[in-house]
């Protein structure tokens, strides 16, 4: 069933054995309804054309492909790259490398002895760089004569292919190409598996470095977290164990505040040396962080083109670097207006959980407990949940909007942002019924029971959503597919039964996407660590009334592990690697949530010392120390709503460090010139 | 009275006129007990020599020298150097200085043309760093010939200055050499008197940068943050008067907590701002922060020099920056151990604070309140004010000696530890008075009485201890030397009315000296941001029970301006110019005064609102609530504890850094070469 295209005879065989494919291009072949021999027409004429030109077109931009027909009648379109075709794209698409000497350049070709190789195999780029690079082959590669083709969707206007135009996006939005995916590698992807995945000794461990170099620094980071979130997980487990187990006679209701205290301790310290251990792991991959520079670049490049450009060069004094008077001015005014724009979204945001969704949320906990029949109950909590389903993905919708009238500099903060808005929206949703009972029933006989019931339905509904549901999805794909090829077959010929390939069964996989904002939030990722934020809230928070939780989470987490794991590497698509120095903003909500425990904590301290409700909060007294946490909130929103430096002086930096860069090179390529003649 | 030097004659001559002398060495005559014709004959003698041998080493080298005969037999080298020579010691000294380029290099004087001029002066070199390269070339001038030396202290021993050996450091052990201080440059000191001490309008408009180029940035920050803050105060300023003089009616009693509110914004947002015009500031000034690596290097330097060098070399990968696995360790174990001996000293200070200092302050102030005559009371108060000037100097010289145990990186690491120990002792004395009237009597009048008794008398206190006491001890010391001086020639000859020069004028005034730790804390800003700080604590942690003092402090920091610039023009001698990129520890502390001002003004809104005492805090709320904010402070606490980057991260940036200083003088060196081939 393969046709192997034709390619430079030798080479390509000698070459062939090695080749790793590690993109894939889907071109549409027809729908289960189309005709088979209808669309086979189609294919032999302009739209077979069109995908004979792209993959001639590829392998003359020096790439190895190899094409491969699907059940479905797709065409699946694989490709590889040798090293020196990533290098002269990474040239073109100005990738800074870090070199021996240290330093932190664009991509040369000619120089790239200068540069260091990965820290964990011997190539000189890694995935998430060689993804970059072929991305820009594909999208660049230009058509070489002009191609009329068929609207397949059933649209009036024909579409052509100029002769010298990029063929990628024309094909897409013709909608011959379906789908452009990163594929596995499969002798990595069983390694993976067998130590890690798989692996049920020494529980904890994981193989980070090699997660890195599969997976790209982000999903890595993740993991990394994960894994030392569990390991540190075991402290207040076996704690709470003790506690539970022991009985400590007169010592015993002192039990409690011990307890949340040390819970309070523990969450600064792990996110404190989380700190550390990132700091230690991107040392060890040879990731420099930028100082916020090129983040900013873009910004600038945007808001003050025409500003920042041309008049600094007259001046004398530090001709290249100079930022003038009224630039400072345009700059200033625009950082001002971006601050603005951000207070009014988070004032909206607020505005709308406060108005909107804590009233539901309260009303629904409210009549859960009021309903006097089982049966209503069961009834209200179906409601509730179809009904929160459909909230969140227009809360969702909404925050996504808003994130987009603000500008950001890079997706990084861009998702960050929306990250933040999303968080609250989730908060609200999954705490407010506990805080509800916790401080209005004081009965924490119940607060435990609903605690519970909310890790373990949580907890199942992730595992179900995560990877049966996706990995359902994909039998039933395949068994699709595999039907409609069984139907053609014996319509045409009869016997031969059908199986379907590598490539085609990680093209049925759904890929690794977000619930929600898909396109600021890259990939997957989110929904993970939203679970693992608002697990960690869930035990610091109400950390004093109920300790054992501690040692429960503990084991789910290790499951967890297991269970993301074998998401990525059995029944996901591979995900897109993304480049990444930190968890990013979760760090700050991880930090928001150790602040909040604090106070959660107390309150549960006083409804438990005091459950007779004999100690009077007089409303003065109420009123004077919620103006104080109010306060303190307020200083630190202040503390985050005026940026700490002046935008302007971060252009002038952003100035200096591309002189900088320019300046390296130049270094190194007089050094070189220097070596060759020596 | 003068007696020029020798000088290479044409050359001399024609620099003399704009020579500027820099720097001067006094070198001892006999003090005022010893007879004049005796120090006479020593001077002939081997003293004379040393000091000869010193003006010629010092010419030889390409300083400019003129010696001067002060009227109390002491002898004033003043010294200048042309550009060159300090370019030539910048070189020796390894100063890093930024090129056109942007990019931070250590000096080479045959690339000069590539650095950076000073922005407001046409200079190669700032004022810190022609004091710096000219203390250096001073304390390595070298003797040519052996001399002896007859102790004029009344040693046994007689000192020797062997040939070869460095002059100024065995002088000055001998007692020749007193003192060596910077001098004023009469054109621009009195430029900036005009324009800023005597300036009477525009009265918070400050010549920042004519300041930076004559004291250095230390200074000129300093008077930076104390022009900004007094033009902030305005509004609180205003407001309290609005507030005080226009009767809102029914609105009245929530007034406080609006005023109170409204300030500890206030108090956020200034330093916010701060700390944009703090990074506005340094980028005009050139200043490029360091990112940490250049003060963790002599870290290293000390701790690790063996485990860092050496082996790293040996490796194939990144061999310039590797850090390896022992090394790690190594650095690790020993940045811990410096961590546990910070918080071990922490710990002694708090407890010494608290066991020793808060027993005695109360019982001053309770027994103050208890005494029945007003005279005893009096009596008591001078008791007091005499028993802490003690303490103060005891717990300083504590402060100094755990300081010292520790082990930091640079100057200005260390006295920031300093200056949080000693700010500790004195924000204890200084606010727990107002805490105990505040918290225990209720009584607001008796609380506004106190705020502004201590302001009144702290700010006359330090404007006569600042200005008056350094002014008289000024004169006093001149008339002793004047009378002297008359003494001697009424013996030796009779008339000719005695005069001092310019030079010993300055000597004779004091020094700019703090008041404690003075070889770590450098200068005496010390006591200057002190003053500031706890005139900032006591505004902003009472402020909602007295509004107006906010105008009362506003105008007494537009004084402050006038008297600390006067006194460093006038009465002091010129400081010695230090580098600095922020006010440092003082940030930290107004912050946190920002946090404590929340907790101090909710309570006594308690107080003001429940002034019958009927808002009841049950003992075990209470103690909830305590745990609650001990809580906030262990987080804060822990999170400064655990340093978010390991240092061996640290130490192999470091590295990163060092190879980079290479390659930039290595592309300067090349770019040149090819300017010249050209």
């Amino acid at each position: 069933m393969e046709e192997s295209c034709k390619r430079d005879a030798g080479e390509a065989f000698k070459l062939s054995n090695h080749v790793k494919f590690e993109i894939c291009i889907v071109c549409k072949g027809p729908s289960a309804e189309t005709h088979r021999s209808q669309i086979l027409d189609m294919f032999k004429g302009n739209v077979g054309d069109a995908v004979h030109n792209l993959i001639q077109r590829l392998q003359q931009s020096g790439l190895f492909v190899e094409q491969e027909d699907g059940l479905n009648m797709e065409t699946f379109i694989k490709i590889g790259a040798p090293e020196e075709v990533i290098g002269r794209t990474a040239e073109k698409v100005q990738l800074r490398k870090v070199t021996y000497l240290g330093l932190d350049v664009i991509f040369d070709w000619h120089q790239r002895d200068a540069f260091t190789r990965q820290p964990f195999e011997n190539s000189l780029f890694s995935w998430t760089e060689r993804y970059q690079c072929l991305q820009h082959l594909i999208q660049t590669v230009r058509s070489d004569s002009d191609i009329k083709l068929p609207s397949l969707q059933g649209e009036a206007k024909d579409i052509e292919v100029k002769s010298g135009e990029a063929l990628v996006p024309v094909l897409k939005s013709a909608g011959v190409i379906v789908d452009i995916f990163p594929l596995h590698d499969e002798e990595m992807r069983k390694e993976l598996l067998r130590n890690w995945a798989l692996k049920w000794k020494d529980v904890t461990s994981q193989p980070i470095d090699a997660i890195y170099t599969y997976f790209g620094a982000k999903v890595a980071i993740y993991f990394a977290f994960l894994g030392m979130y569990t390991q540190w997980l075991m402290f207040p487990a076996i704690l709470a164990i003790f506690f539970s187990f022991i009985n400590l006679g007169k010592f015993e209701p002192v039990v409690p505040l011990i307890f949340s205290f040390l819970v309070v301790v523990w969450a600064v310290l792990l996110l404190q040396f989380w700190k550390r251990k990132n700091a230690a792991i991107l040392t060890r991959w040879d990731i420099i962080i930028p100082n916020g520079e090129s983040c900013e670049m873009e910004f600038f490049n945007h808001v003050g083109k025409q500003t920042l450009s041309g008049e600094g060069t007259q001046k004398d004094r530090l001709p290249w670097t100079e930022v003038t008077k009224s630039q400072k001015q345009v700059i200033q005014k625009l950082e001002w207006l971006e601050q603005l724009k951000t207070f009014r979204n988070i004032v909206i945001v607020v505005t709308g959980i406060l108005c909107f969704q804590l009233p539901f949320e309260l009303t629904y906990v409210h009549l859960n407990e009021v309903l006097p029949y089982n049966i209503l109950k069961y009834a209200l909590t179906g409601l509730y949940l179809s009904a929160i389903r459909y909230f969140t993905k227009i809360g969702g919708k909404i925050a996504v909007k808003l994130t987009k009238t603000e500008h950001y500099s890079n997706m990084e903060a861009e998702s960050d942002s929306l990250i933040y808005k999303v968080f609250g929206i989730y908060f609200m949703q999954s705490y407010i019924g506990l805080f509800y009972h916790a401080l209005l029933h004081r009965d924490f006989g119940i607060l435990r029971q609903f605690l519970l019931e909310r890790l373990v339905v949580s907890e199942v509904m992730n595992l179900v959503m995560e990877n049966l549901v996706p990995y359902l999805s994909y039998r039933w794909a395949k068994h699709k597919a595999l039907r409609w090829e069984k139907e053609q077959t014996k319509l045409s010929k009869g016997s031969m039964k059908p199986q379907a390939s590598r490539t085609e069964k990680e093209y049925l996989k759904p890929s690794y996407a977000s619930s929600i904002g898909n396109n600021i939030l890259e990939d997957g990722l989110f929904d993970d660590f939203l679970e693992l934020a608002l697990q960690f809230g869930m035990v610091t928070m109400f950390a004093c009334s109920f300790p054992l939780v501690f040692a429960f989470i503990a084991v789910i987490n290790l499951i967890e592990i297991r269970s993301d794991s074998l998401k990525l590497l059995a029944i996901r698509r591979r995900p897109i690697p993304h480049i990444a120095s930190s968890i990013g903003a979760w760090l700050n909500i991880f930090q928001y949530i150790g602040v909040v425990a604090i106070c959660t904590n107390c309150a549960l301290l006083v409804c438990l010392y005091d459950q007779a409700g004999r100690w009077k909060i007089e409303p003065g007294l109420a009123a004077i120390l919620i103006v104080e946490h109010l306060l303190l909130l307020a200083k630190f929103g202040f503390s985050c709503f005026v940026p700490e430096e002046p935008a302007w002086v971060k252009a002038k930096r952003m100035k200096r460090a591309q002189v900088q860069d320019y300046c390296s090179l130049q270094l190194l390529r007089s050094l070189d010139a220097k070596r060759k003649t020596a």
